[in-house]
């Protein structure tokens, strides 16, 4: 077990990532030195987080596999469901709080641990029962308990607020918590950063994985299996991050695809372009990286055409990313350069100023450029109080922040073109669009679907880390396929009832 | 898309099972004539079913995969997350509502179906929206809701009561649907038995590739990956039935071992027995396999001689299953067959009537013989009104139904024996259990674990069908290890930062 070890670490297995506890400790001395600041801050604060619970497909015990609620995890760094953790902001000590379970348990679900045994895993300070939870926060003479109560700006859900029987005996504030240590989630460690390097390498060689079986025939979500099995088995990663999103033909216009309603389920022709947006998630830390590709291995001049005009916006981006930069800067270059390069296609035409100005780029890209990443995959903290606000045009507006870069945030960098019909249809309708559009020409790409071009970055002091290693150019991309294409074929069959066993 | 063939079905591509819709009508018919015969039932009784939500993964935007709420999938087939569906008791006629969805969702989630996309997809006599709910429950002249409101006896949860604006508008009764739904759903019918047929021999095959290719030096979650990936990829299971359960070693005592705090995260040893308990789950139908075996493809004496014993009880259950037989009686047969052979083995020794009055069955399998499978792979119905109550006695009492057998009911046979050590501490320690114990005989199996046998089988009017189709005898499991281990070892490698790319 690798609590066992000097250095309390997670990791699963010699083949991977062993992040040392001290990451966490870490994070919690950020947020306390942050709050210590906070002029409003009660006397004797101390934070009190709930972490995730268990929970249960519906009303049946089937339960679904735990993964750790964020805040939580970025403090304590525990696997466990249903615990509890606190903070004394002045002295930094932590105490991780834990259900005390019941006989019954260790048949079960396993070995009845005592609190040392999580104080050694998590190199926690202390670790008691939940029931002590009133009692250790007297003895820690607790004037305030600060308690996480804030919405999330992409989901405009709100943050379960901990709760305790006896908590009515203690001052609460919500007011002070949540904003604070969103802040502090925003700027990774260079921990964090490590883990993060890892968990997008591990999804980067299982997109190389894919790019090289993949082959016309295949259903979509063969694709999202052999990923998922691949940053498992290879890089230990139990959950992916998000839904995989396999979109091939025109499903690739379809920005979240992959969801329930629309469940990969299609078959993958010969010829099509795939958009596949997947990304492993290591001890709660995501990836996003999208790898767009024709399924055959080999690019058409107009896939190749529409390729490289995201690609180029996709390097236009890095190229300009470094502290200082607004985010909506970035969405609104990669925009410039995406109707450029369409106008130079051919599939549009006139002024590019003009074009910007009635926001035509959000006709073909109507999502924002990228988000920042971390513990979730859309991670806290693009709008803080204060910070600069929504906007509320086409494309800016579905921007998940629109704040200045700095060092240590991590965002993802995925321009994209897309063709969705329904939407050209009636931007044709529309004069102040449909000026700009070559409808001969753009009626080429009806069925084309999209290409997204997705990494993940970390801002420098004097630019950005790429972390994502997968094949970008074209030349490289074709090299990788043939090379899949030359190995032999996977052994292939049914297992439907008509079939030899 | 499947649901534009003559005969609307669910397939996942043409190596996969459709699965007609006339199953889900066939499943209504069922459901109105039994409720037809209910004496207290209202004038004008109309079924209320709400389907499954979409749920985030705590307050972030994350969208967990949505899986079917399964009364509603038993009633509708129905895939996509947020619907409603109504059942007259009368006509039959069933009515599926479905959620307005906003112009942006075309761009983010896919195209906006209208209601004669879904009539025809699922084969349901109307489809409206959610709105217009009130309204058509007036037209159909609607005189009580029937809604769903009972408590599963696995979880001790109650089921989500419908609730839609305007219901307080109509007469309701929560009293006679969930008792008489669930009885439906105990009874499988031909249709159900097609594909829960499906599901076990995909799970099955993965079961075998799993043997195939494990090694001593993988993880256990390696095992997990690799059979989620099998079902998903040759199979079409998007989801498992449950966790996977990868126990080794000493894990194989855990009986629910895989869990968010015991994540199949162990190195797998040479000389250590395997307790995969992993099930595919197709169109929200389980499965629930365990295959036991030596990880290094070669059973030891000892390993030889607990697998038999609990093969022999397994196989014992097989024999004597049929219509009119008690669960509970199978139960006993197990825990009788397993300690005679624990006895001939040395490891208990004594009078058996006298170890079945004690319940020292119970030491060795502490949990019930086997449960239900359906939509749930613990499937309602085990506990209804009238029927025989839950036992008392150790390892009887976790029967998950103690009712008498009938044709159609589906259900797992997986008898045990396992060595929990702190448990067999504590017998040694109990005279009334210690005295039929060979305490130096038993201290052999410290490390030893466990092994589980669970196959899936259904009731037919004259003993039982085997749905599972995995090796079972020593000698089979040993050649297709050995046939696994003749084949080149798949490549291996990190993805650690220290490697060259
Ligand atoms: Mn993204
Ligand atoms: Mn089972």
């Amino acid at each position: 077990m690798s609590y066992e070890r000097a250095v309390p670490t997670y990791c699963q297995g010699d083949h991977t990532f062993n992040v040392p506890m001290s990451l966490f400790a870490n994070n919690r001395q950020n947020l306390c030195e942050r709050l210590q600041k906070v002029e409003e801050l009660p006397k004797n604060s101390v934070v009190l987080l709930q972490g995730g619970s268990q929970v249960s497909q519906d009303s049946t015990d089937r339960d679904l596999t735990f993964r750790q609620e964020s805040y939580f995890q970025w403090c304590f760094g525990v696997s466990e469901a249903d615990c509890y953790g606190v903070i004394n902001v002045s002295t930094g000590k932590a105490t991780l709080f834990i259900p005390k379970l019941p006989e019954a348990y260790r048949v079960w679900m396993g070995e009845i641990h005592p609190p040392s045994h999580f104080q050694a895993k998590y190199a926690i300070d202390d670790v008691k029962f939940i029931e002590q939870i009133p009692d250790a926060l007297k003895e820690m003479k607790t004037g305030t308990l600060l308690t996480l109560r804030g919405v999330n700006t992409d989901s405009g859900l709100t943050t379960k607020e901990a709760a305790f029987d006896g908590i009515s005996e203690f001052n609460v504030n919500n007011m002070i918590l949540h904003k604070n240590i969103s802040e502090c989630r925003v700027i990774k460690t260079d921990l964090e950063l490590q883990v993060l390097r890892y968990v997008n390498r591990v999804s980067s060689e299982a997109h190389k994985e894919v790019m090289r079986r993949v082959r016309p025939g295949w259903m979509e979500y063969q694709a999202e299996s052999l990923f998922q099995h691949h940053v498992y088995t290879h890089g230990g990663c139990r959950h992916v991050a998000y839904t995989c999103i396999g979109a091939t033909g025109d499903h690739c216009a379809i920005l979240h695809y992959g969801h329930g309603g629309a469940p990969n389920d299609r078959k993958i022709l010969d010829g099509d372009m795939c958009l596949f947006d997947m990304g492993g998630e290591y001890y709660c830390y995501a990836s996003d990286i999208t790898c767009s590709y024709p399924v055959n291995g080999k690019f058409t001049d107009d896939q190749k055409a529409i390729y490289n005009a995201v690609l180029k916006a996709n390097r236009a981006v890095q190229k300009a990313l470094k502290p200082g930069v607004s985010w909506v800067d970035m969405h609104l270059l990669a925009d410039r350069v995406q109707l450029e390069e369409l106008k130079r296609i051919g599939i549009i035409h006139g002024d590019v100023e003009e074009m910007m100005k009635v926001r035509l780029g959000a006709l073909f890209m109507p999502h924002g450029l990228g988000h920042f990443m971390g513990h979730d995959v859309h991670d806290v903290g693009g709008y803080p109080e204060g910070g600069p606000a929504r906007r509320s045009e086409a494309g800016l507006k579905s921007l998940r922040t629109a704040r200045t870069m700095e060092a240590g945030m991590v965002l993802t960098i995925e321009p994209g073109i897309y063709f969705n019909w329904t939407v050209i249809e009636e931007a044709l309708q529309n004069p102040e669009w449909s000026k700009f559009i070559n409808e001969q020409e753009i009626r080429r790409f009806q069925n084309f679907g999209g290409v997204r071009i997705e990494d993940n970055v970390a801002v420098t002091e004097d630019g950005m880390e790429m972390l994502t290693c997968v094949p970008r150019d074209i030349e490289e991309i074709e090299a990788l396929m043939a090379e899949g294409r030359r190995a032999p074929a996977p052994p292939t069959g049914t297992l439907l009832p008509s079939d030899k066993q």
